[in-house]
């Protein structure tokens, strides 16, 4: 079912204009707006096996305080590091944090974007908040990236 | 391509054993025993949009310190969420703290693992280790996990 051509996701700002070798500024963004529909959290399901029902089962979710399915919020937090495959080929993630705030709804447009806050330039390391935002505007999911960039 | 029946990933260890509507005690373990394949790593890859050619290009690998292509953290992290979604359907992801220190390699069987350290009963939330071993039995990646558990 999916296939490279199907999709493409993406990335703007700041970090998809850094040449091949250098290391992006402090402040340096880039970001991805995206949807999940239904067809990609029962695929992320049958991948992962997380088959909660939070997330395929509109019933089961009446009864809870979402009301309806969210998008797995590892799913969410997986375009973090998007933003730096799809830019910069090669870097290597070496720790993310993430706290999960609010629900992310299937079908529901979402915002994720990074901010370089600090560059350890001989490492070759950039630290980055890591943020999530719903289709209100709202931060659904927070947290900090340390990626290696390559050379 | 992807349908519901085409995988099951069973849980193993005495979380799956917690009574419905009760809590596990300090100590509980859970595992899961896994390989992703290529097949699975270009699917990720088309979902999120991650084509770091880190995981998906053999000839690129060879020219890096891993040779060969690696699964993207974060599929093997969405395995930790699993371990709640498949045994305590219904539970809430507050945050995942983690650190990449080993790659997993395509088409290497990984081993997830999370244990109990806190349980906080009014609030409903425990408090885990989480891991993933590689082939070799070494610790790829750490962190720590806080769910709230459904009642």
């Amino acid at each position: 079912m999916y296939r490279w051509q199907r999709r493409s996701i993406h990335v703007l700002g700041g970090l998809t204009k850094v040449p091949k070798g250098e290391l992006p500024a402090v402040g340096t963004c880039a970001e991805i707006h995206h949807t999940f529909t239904s067809n990609d959290v029962e695929n992320f399901a049958q991948l992962t096996g997380d088959t909660n029902p939070l997330h395929l089962d509109p019933i089961f979710c009446t009864k809870t305080q979402f009301k309806k399915p969210i998008v797995h919020g590892i799913l969410c937090t997986s375009l973090f590091p998007t933003i730096f495959g799809a830019t910069l080929p090669g870097s290597i993630y070496v720790s993310q944090s993430i706290r999960f705030k609010k629900p992310i709804y299937v079908n529901e447009p979402l915002q994720i974007r990074i901010e370089v806050t600090q560059v350890k330039e001989r490492m070759r390391l950039v630290i980055c908040n890591t943020e999530c935002f719903n289709a209100q505007g709202e931060v659904a999911i927070t947290g900090q990236a340390n990626v290696l960039l390559p050379k």
